[in-house]
């Protein structure tokens, strides 16, 4: 298996170093930066650098884009222009809308899927690349409805050898997902180091003020890699601004009780979010073993990405998929894996919704 | 030496196993609660358990009284009525006008003087009891005019014998203080558990978000201990409304620059912001060789209490402090140790406004 990388940083770095550990493949990088393509062959992330898009991306199966967020729309255009028609184009940009619109205008779009894994956000550069970034990690897919299901098949396979956790979601979903679980909580990081530096003062008096372990925490992300940041604000300022909008909102709640000085009330409001907060990390904690569903579907293009979708936006992640029999047939049946009894109920009631026949099937052992 | 500690949970738990293992003090215990009282004498926090508040305190050199801060003032009270005219009286509370304001009305006011140590406040129960909790934490002192300056000096050696850094600071001060660096970032980690928990609904949807670092980072003080921090907010309520204020200020900026779009705008305030953050991290951070100051002063009640306070005002923290020679005779020399030229200087600044003479002193090696 051949991959192709556009750009050698952290996660593309990180890309050659998984796909080529653990997967055997053979990875060739292209980076506008030549230093950067020859720190990433020197690293092992790559098994050759080369000067242009074509050469990198001819006879790859599949083509990870993973430069700035605003030269992704470029990029992966070229990508699709240059490679083969059985090629699987995909990015790695925290913003998705923005680039899966563009996309959706090209002639190849349907050979494009987006992506975003949920790691590294905070460092870059390819010396900070390793194999194991993606272990366990989420990595978000945003197919269209005009993706080809064998596509997203393959992409969906590819990022689980590399130890990722692949979920769907719609593009637009999932930037109002991430401007809440991300995005936010690096607003109010900076929000909170520029209330209490304006507050503390930038003189002498700020010296020694002992700001402790709840700041620290608090402000770890504030004012994180404001290139990368720039852009992801930019891209997602409308999702974003929704949820400033929110967290202002329970800002004002905040100080209406606080400013009325109610004990009780003060601690029946501290142990509602104590229950909330816990409810959030079980959430995010939960695994439970594997559950394979069988599904029958009429092999058209964009099945496969349609029942990912829908299970995505109702947050079922898929562990494993595989399409059987091959998806040149005119019906088919999918397996999807999903973990626990709750989630393979609730899957199956999304696929009965879309009109596929679905069977459960017990995992041996 | 005999310490009397009035409450056994974590923070005076871990007094008493400091006091005993680093000063071979004995150590009396008395709690409300007869077998928290013997879980503490089990774990070593104590010598003695007592029944009364007037058998802990007889023939003790200091008094920690360490129940919620809302039964302070009554407890503070009757451990001043209780003890004899040698004895220190101080307490463990997060917050200290409203305690200070009333022991101030008292007969033996003068031997109160307010402490709050910055450490392990978001566990309870003299379980988690440690003999180093306090190793290197910042111990602010809040002694006003009335203060008996010999107190004062008590407290302060006492406090760096278990290993704390102690910093006088006036009452209302600490409180803006904590309101800034502690309490916002309680009520901005509440904010965002709730802007997540209702952007992500309570139902299934909401399971397995990912919610990643920066949420969990920014969220992890979210619901602290209800009753403390209900205690916390309800007698510091002008102080932490005030910050709210700040930081929706701060908010409201950020929602204008983020619906803006502008990329270059948004990196130019992320990088000032990372500048802010580093410069808040680094000034807490820094240390710096000792040396010491000495100061002639009138040995009238109040002096070194008055020193304190402006150098902690200004946030000099004063790391040793002794008084010599003796305070009964009516002129005296203090010695304060301080870290750094920088701060030494502003020290002597500070001092000399007051009308001290002051001399700096090498220190020797």
């Amino acid at each position: 298996m051949r991959i192709a990388v556009l750009g050698v940083g952290l996660i593309g770095g990180s890309i050659g170093l998984a796909a080529r550990g653990r997967l055997g493949a053979e990875v060739v990088g292209f980076d506008r930066d030549r230093d950067d393509a020859a720190r990433a062959l020197d690293r092992g992330a790559l098994d050759r650098a080369v000067p242009t898009v074509a050469e990198a991306v001819a006879g790859a199966e599949a083509v990870f884009c993973a430069c700035p967020v605003t030269a992704l729309p470029e990029l992966v255009a070229e990508a699709l222009d240059r490679s083969g028609s059985e090629t699987v184009v995909t990015d790695v940009g925290s913003t998705k809308s923005a680039l899966v619109d563009a996309a959706a205008d090209l002639a190849a779009g349907d050979r494009f899927i987006g992506g975003h894994p949920l790691a590294g956000a905070e460092t870059s550069g390819v010396a900070g690349s390793r194999a194991d970034l993606f272990e366990g990690a989420r990595w978000y897919l945003t197919p269209t409805a005009r993706s080809q299901g064998v596509m997203f098949d393959r992409l969906h396979g590819l990022l689980a050898g590399l130890g990722a956790r692949p979920q769907a979601l719609e593009a637009a979903e999932h930037d109002r997902r991430m401007a809440t679980i991300s995005h936010l909580p690096h607003v109010l990081a900076n929000a909170l180091v520029e209330a209490v530096a304006d507050s503390l003062g930038s003189g002498e008096a700020g010296k020694g003020a002992a700001v402790g372990r709840s700041f620290r925490d608090g402000a770890r992300v504030a004012g994180a890699n404001p290139e990368i940041w720039a852009d992801i604000f930019a891209t997602n300022s409308v999702a974003v601004t929704a949820e400033i909008d929110r967290a202002i909102a329970a800002m004002e709640r905040a100080r209406e009780l606080v400013a009325g000085s109610d004990r009780d009330a003060i601690a029946r409001w501290q142990g509602k979010i104590a229950d909330r907060h816990r409810g959030l990390i079980e959430a995010d904690l939960e695994v439970a073993p594997l559950i394979e569903l069988r599904i029958a579907v009429q092999n058209r293009p964009g099945t496969v990405a349609e029942l990912a979708l829908a299970l995505g936006r109702n947050s079922v992640n898929i562990e494993d998929m595989s399409l059987d029999p091959s998806p040149d047939q005119r019906t088919g049946a999918v397996s999807l894996w999903v973990g626990g009894v709750g989630e393979a109920r609730r899957a199956a009631e999304i696929v009965a919704d879309l009109g596929h026949a679905v069977a459960e099937i017990e995992e041996p052992g």
